[in-house]
């Protein structure tokens, strides 16, 4: 039985408190926050004790840690966890600036402690069948790869200034994800985007509207389109083209149910956002997280993997400031 | 080069002489109807000459005759092509009487002459290519057939009432097309129907929604479903489970284009009516009448067929009416 | 919160408590087997206590009762829960024999205790919008169900025999249904069948493969198929036609992930059986009994519901022993 | 009655003089090729005379020629019927080199003759029906267009060799698309490609998977991929994302039969390649040509599109060479 603690109770933590209700093999020990309520409703919840951050990281009684607490808070627990020992299981990013995330990979990789980052979405069923297939060859040689992520609508002005903008906060998932399927790094990155969905966003120096082109060394091509807008529901898509067919994953639908009339065939719309459409993965990426420390296997995606997707961010970021291809 | 001529200029006839245009191995020779300038118009429009009915039955340049005149005429035309030794193209029914029809089939063998029944459905590139499936075992031993036809709406009073009622003008396709699928004679039918579209068509004898099951000897069960009424489009499916594994031919919609927005995804609705939906197998069914004749073979389907069709429709008024199942 | 004793800790059983352990305002209590080892993994995996049946029916710590029990215990423990004043939750079919189970259903309406008969099928989160928006006239009025139902493989030899038959066994749930979407009960109804699975089904003297047609007062047909194979997973499909357009549910596949190449594209198989395809179902059906419990509400389906389905199924059998329709 | 002479009778000309046979309003007068027997094969099929080029060119009796001769005889074809006052119809490309197309459009439109760029796909109905949707502002205003295009399989090297690359050659018609859908020019271009499918494609200088992204002054983004390979048949899709909702148009299948068993749900593959795609297509442009004449409209696409899509092209080509986005 692995002990967990948890650092963070808002949305995101409640998430995970839920997703360990419901594994076998880990209990929740105890469980911070700087709002005290909010630890306090979820231990009482899970049945779990309230404590500071700080003796959750030093707790003898504690295996592994959760880190579900804002951004600029994760270097400075990283690097304490690190020192303590603690197996890590940390919400993407590790730190918006990716040198400050190299200095945690650093203090990880010194202390040898375990490290998941929670780049949720490879751990969705869908994608997870995907890759597996293509890893299978099912569809031979990987040439051409789209994805496709559409937010149901953008997140408020005051989040968004501090987001990092959209390749750091919501495109880093589809650059992880180009990781996970192409199976080798890219060596180039051209990205374009605009203003298209609230001119505020623009005003707020960022971008809803983007597209990215990856390329790898030996040829192969990743497109990412995203978009902070979609009015038919959390648009998030894999099209994968091989050299003996094509592999690709759909939405998901509220429901299943199909109407017809004078107009057409209608079915329902994509389950409302990430919460709803990614249930399935977050209890999945706790239990391969608790599955890899039970039996002492490295934790995958590791920090590595949270480490290479920021960089990847920063490059587009460079190439639609510079208009320029960047080489990686 | 077989020489055509045409009895009946209405809409079907129209649509058999611009079939018949598209044909290489055919010409259209003469037409003949009772509205002369039916007649004139089509004979324009394809270089045909005009004549009378008499005229073309019996005119020595001419091999075939396609009969898309009104049902009441086909008996005594039927009778006159067999004794003139052509070959016939029928439109369905061949008789509203069984027992008329019958008697066209004596006189059709008895003279033996080629005959096709005009079952144009058997010729949908979707239905022959999912009754080659079947055939060559793809889902194994066939066990249950749906098939479901519903019109986009009825048609006038009028005409209910002199087509013989639902079974015989609008099920008998489909009654057709069980037996082209079944590979057998059903033994047993059961017939249930309502009036629910229009209370006209009950004030005419008639109703306007049907369910029919057929059994065979060998134990296979098919279930017919008859609307006269459906807003988004002609609805016309047919779906067979085996031992092996299922086939279905889905419906042709107008277009290919999807709309999302808040209201989930819309595909067009189906192509309107039989003119629409059928386009492809008119012209098949045209061409497999003349590449039988060109080449000596039977016609098929033949006059038995059309004849074993109108029997069961014959049997599913009957179990209507007496609320019975009929054993065939 | 609502204390549960549960009655038969087989698979069925299983589900229920791990139901439970997911809703708010219930607790699991107590639970009972006649096999000791069963009642222990159940009680220690969810804190519940083990006590005999009898001790759950007479316990005063205890509100409501699950009998997931094998069918033939139903009777007397119904009437003992009755007497005891529990609320009941019981699993379909109440008794094999219609009779007996209407005097279930005297018992407890004498008792007025509450009483729910678990048509899981009802509580499928795409079934039960698809009958709401039936309701609330998104197709007008409804005039045609068509309901299919297919076993991916049949069940032991051993089961069969002591089933009560295909009907009420495996259709009842689409008798159910049946009722459930068309509003109004069927005045009419005719069953054919055969054996074309397995020749053992028949020689136990079931059928494996079944099709009814319903009628009601007002004209409105049902048809439904079962069959006890289906070799790309469970097939559970409903199509309302109604006056204004077509409602349908298509099935739940494995997963979303479709694969392309020279023989077309290939989506997955329907998940494989009633556990996996309706595990949504099994939460939302007690969570609704706990609500009906707890808002002192009639739980829905009730006692008649489960009786009146029954009677279709007894019907249907008889139907297709007499090769005659059946007036009800 | 437009009278119309066709120069070239190879694939793409027989195509032409099928479509002008089944529109009224259109004949055709003559037909010229290099090979007598081809032009002669075409000319007894259609009822049309066999002629010189330089015959149908300044010939009285003729309106309007079709130029579907090899791309190397555009140049000097065009020039001669803009000097003879023929209405033109002139095959992509009008010719390899951006320039001379150009100069093709100062003759033309000195001379004020009708001109039509044969881009077939903006007369696909489904495409047309997207187009539409989206001018009518069915979803709002554009945001991001992804265009996917896969041939089934590469051309041979020697067509590859003179084809003028990726980008004039197959991509043209994306480009062209792109315009059609976008309603302004793109601003920038972005492009990236590599030879995954046939090194022999590399060693002839070219590619055979590309990318490419467009930007215009609004902001609008459109992605293109291309890839000379796709096992499941030609992939030609679209897809519009807007502020209030998407559009796409899927693929055309084979057939509408779909068959289920243990893999799975099996559709038909795509339609092979651009002649059974785009049937309806090249009827439809070929009508819209003879309409624009027939009422003394303007002939859209004009020169102008075609020599716009060709300079996007050259753009593309120069952007993969150095690595940078063009600026347009």
């Amino acid at each position: 039985m692995i002990s967990i603690g948890l650092l963070g109770c808002g949305r995101i933590g409640q998430v995970h408190a839920l997703s360990l209700s419901r594994i076998h093999g880990a209990r929740l020990t105890a469980v911070a926050d700087a709002v005290p309520a909010a630890a306090e409703t979820l231990a009482k919840a899970y049945g779990a004790e309230m404590r500071t951050a700080e003796q959750i990281i030093t707790a003898d009684d504690i295996d592994a840690v959760i880190t579900a607490t804002p951004t600029t808070l994760h270097y400075e627990q990283i690097h304490a966890l690190a020192a303590a020992g603690k197996a890590i299981f940390c919400e993407k990013p590790i730190d918006l600036s990716s040198e400050r995330a190299a200095e945690c990979m650093v203090a990880v990789e010194k202390a040898g402690v375990a490290f998941f980052t929670a780049f949720n979405r490879r751990f969705d069923p869908n994608f997870a069948h995907l890759q597996a297939q293509l890893r299978s060859g099912a569809i031979g040689e990987t040439e051409m790869i789209v994805i496709t992520s559409r937010d149901p609508s953008p997140p408020p002005i005051a989040y968004i200034e501090q987001s990092g903008g959209l390749f750091r906060d919501m495109m880093i998932h589809d650059l992880d994800m180009a990781r996970f399927l192409l199976g080798e790094d890219p060596v180039e990155i051209y990205a374009t985007g605009s203003c298209l969905v609230d001119p505020e966003i623009g005003a707020a120096g960022d971008i809803d509207s983007a597209a990215v082109t990856l390329k790898t060394a030996s040829g192969k091509i990743c497109m990412i389109t995203n978009s902070r807008r979609a009015t038919y529901g959390y648009d998030q898509r894999i099209e994968v083209h091989g050299s003996d067919g094509m592999l690709r994953a759909t939405n998901k639908l509220e429901h299943l149910v199909e109407q017809a009339g004078p107009d057409g065939f209608t079915t329902a719309p994509n389950k409302h956002f990430f919460l709803e459409r990614y249930a399935d993965a977050y209890i999945a990426e706790i239990e391969a997280f608790i599955e890899a420390l039970a039996s002492g296997n490295t934790p995958k995606p590791g920090i590595s993997d949270g480490v290479a997707a920021q960089r990847l961010a920063d490059a587009a970021a460079k190439s639609l400031e510079t208009g320029t291809r960047i080489t990686l």
